[in-house]
């Protein structure tokens, strides 16, 4: 397993099989690994982590840290709106070993900058493997202001990094600016793939990996190599799928769907979330096509 | 203990006394009795029910139950953002024997109209007691229409009634309109209280209740009086009321405090939730104050 | 022409006709007139004064304030974006009589507290007909704060009145209290007539009552006479006149579509605004005769 | 003048003199040329266009298009609420001989898409010098889809150009794959002016540069000589500027304020708005101060 700060490159952000269906992660990962992907980001808002009941995220947690290679990272997200949930996800989630846990900043109340500072603090408290923070303004319903960003990261040690899913790029290059180095910077926003590699981040967090990791991979390698109009090229892809499975379907069983359809077969949706209309799957399958031939005219 | 659909008045939304402190219960409801109150939202939003574990809502909803007055009734909200947590609270509310059990519409993700339905149709299998649709856009995250709302009070037979906190006093209007006398409507929007009732809500719900029970029992009285003026009169402070417990300090600690300067102390807050800093409670005892003697110059 | 501060009742926001159909308005006045409008807000949101050049803001206001019976008040909208366009309207109201003027709070840019004194305070001076503030924070960009609102009307003499389309019942309520009597107090807000008289406001400024009129006018006498339920029957029937005309088409082309439906045609759209399609105006005569069916179950 | 088409580089998004202050204009772009601004947006948002009244505008353009200088272009922004406001300044702009006319998505009302491109439609037919699509949702008040813009800039020819604020990176990315080489692509959002230019923009219309254009002509610099990484650092500065005007003051006021800090005075502030207080101006100059050392440390 690999050391958080030091590593390097895309971390999926990774959908959930159902209850049953845990034994699919393997293939799911190895899926995944095949495509160029090096970590596991699991159970986040893509893997419906806050939807799931506390011991499917265990056992799904387990799964994961449990098939991971050589070089690789887990990154388990144990963010819930009650403590006592967090404390307990993040227990287990030392207790198995993993590379470290991610919480989302609180949701459905609105903490001020001194009780979001007492969150992490406790959380960091709780635990010997590195701690990060997960800022997702559309989710949990507020900003966090560069400054709280700076004091959670620069006053407490065990907080080693953060998955930014703000979107917004002015955040994304203080923070780099202020903390490379010192900690792991993973940028969640899809549509900044290309330019967070180019600003310094150490790791992208990507829903779209969790589906169709060529294309981040794409875009990572592209970028590395100095290639930044391949890289583009390959954004724009990113950019597609985004609006291919956020524009239909429902949340997140068209992620599902889309990957039953790649060869992946994670299972049934959670309790309540409706399957796919046959209408819907036959969109997603001319979509995943387009993706797919346009995928061809790109090289890295 | 009281029939929902029979029920008429103030159900206060009340606060959640923390871990150890559920013994204080007992004369926080005698304080809301003895100012009218006569039914209690359990682990509502302003309860803070989604901020605490599983073990800590039995406890507070057991307690409370267990208090109840002949023509009391209550609402035990069984929301969380896992479907797992919302069945294990939903069975525990039965197993007491409460009045009902709401379920705030799913937060985190954004459901479809389906998936909305369904989730209200699974409660409704699980549930003996009556459930009722808990309609919160600002903390679950997005609209219910009246479309859908219709939709799952008209289809589903369990789901016995509804708590509206939108705020919309069309929707309210087409609610009423509609389900009145075949569901339960109680309002939650504090700032429409007045018109609730007018409107011929069955019950509010009131966050306000829960702090200054007096002055939402006043409006509701003066209503049912036909005293519209001094409704309205009263309403102003309710107003006011909220403004000021929602213009300091922290979700929902300020509404503690606030109970504590009033002789009502229901224990430190929640972790991660900072407490209230001096300046912070001078500020809202003074408010307090105005809003005592101003409430002396209205009769109802 | 009725004096502002006596005035009570409905005043239509009424819809403009296109150039060169300025002689089509006494009969739009009289149709008004006849279902009881007792007062014309000319060239405000619905009346789409911001989309109309000066010239003809000024042949429009003409012909209103020309043709106003005994009784009757005409308040003329001179809001827009720059100063000079508001100050030349205003000079303008104030020479052809009008009963007052009024102008939204600046838009596109966002001014601060004391800006916004300083545009009304400028306003009230170069007016001798009173000057009203309207606040419609969905097309200005922001809210105005009832500390605000209250510095405006309480250090400005020459602001006589407010229309506010806030659709916040508690500032509705807070303005009453403080300014009844002293300022004239008209509510912009169609979901919350009946509740307007209800808390004492003077005046309904309304949409709705430029195109049914019937509608709105009921809903004022039946609060008048004290039947409540009467009245929101009715005030359903202008939520749903609301639904009708703001969830098809587009602004406000289908309300003036809607009128020539009901036999007063002003005109075509103004410049770059579409037409209706055929499909759009099947389904707006059906919507149109289901209204008026319905207003047949409905005695005032 | 140069021609838009083959233009590339630093546009300021100009700040406007008050009247009687129109003579400013010359010293004010030398500043900036000395800087290597090479172009002017006249009139544009932070040029507060729809703010000042038409002669004002006209004055303001001529002054601008009547100082330019070989290679230099000036883009007159000619939105308003009205159509007829619009036409009045296009048919100007072309009689000055304007490098091209702009026009933000009508404002204050929400058109649907045909109306849009009717819009833009009537505009290019009115004009002979080109027409540039102004999309700016903050201000305008609801987004433009890619399948609009895509219309417009597609079907008619005598739209040249676009300026975007819409600070969306996948957008701007699509925009450019799609129009390059066709369409001149000018990106209005100060924290993209970096990833713009890698993404393939023709230019940045930028605010900050019409105070600092020292610092967005460095980025813009660094960013063609391949030095990704100054231009990172400039960018962070550019930011920087940003959140030192954006957080203090009143639009755009703020901005005059800095340009007088920096020697360039344009008068005082257009009615209605304030003047900044002495402990505003005070922060202002610490601000502009620290910006300045700052920039020492970066070469280019």
């Amino acid at each position: 397993m690999a050391d958080l700060l030091g590593f390097e490159g895309v971390i999926a952000s990774t959908i959930t099989p159902s209850k049953g269906y845990e034994g699919r992660i393997p293939s799911y990962m190895e899926f995944l690994r095949q495509h160029g992907v090096r970590g596991y980001y699991v159970l986040g808002t893509w893997g419906e982590g806050p939807r799931h009941g506390v011991e499917h995220r265990k056992r799904v947690a387990e799964k994961f840290v449990a098939n991971l290679n050589s070089g690789e990272v887990a990154i388990i997200h144990v963010g819930s709106s009650d403590m006592e949930t967090v404390t307990e996800l993040l227990r287990h989630a030392n207790d198995i070993g993993a590379t470290a846990a991610a919480a989302v900043a609180p949701f459905y109340y609105r903490p001020d900058e001194e009780t979001l500072f007492r969150f992490y603090s406790a959380l960091s408290e709780r635990s010997s493997i590195p701690v990060m923070l997960y800022n997702i303004p559309s989710r949990q319903g507020y900003p966090l202001s560069f400054r709280t960003i700076s004091k959670v990261m620069g006053e407490l040690e065990n907080v080693k990094g953060i998955k930014d899913s703000s979107g917004d790029a002015a955040l994304v290059l203080e923070i780099v600016s202020e903390f490379k180095g010192r900690k792991f910077i993973a940028i969640g926003s899809d549509e900044l793939i290309h330019y967070s590699f180019l600003m310094g981040a150490d790791a992208t967090v990507s829903g779209i990996a969790g589906v169709f990791p060529e294309l981040v991979v794409g875009v990572y390698r592209a970028v590395r190599k100095g290639k930044l109009d391949e890289g583009l090229r390959l954004q724009r892809l990113v950019n597609r799928a985004s609006s291919l499975l956020e524009g239909m379907g429902v949340e997140f069983e068209t992620q599902r769907a889309a990957l039953r359809i790649r060869g992946i077969d994670l299972g049934p949706p959670p309790e309540p979330v409706r399957q796919l209309r046959e209408e819907e799957l036959e969109a997603l399958r001319s979509g995943i096509l387009r993706l797919t031939e346009e995928l061809r005219n790109v090289s890295v």
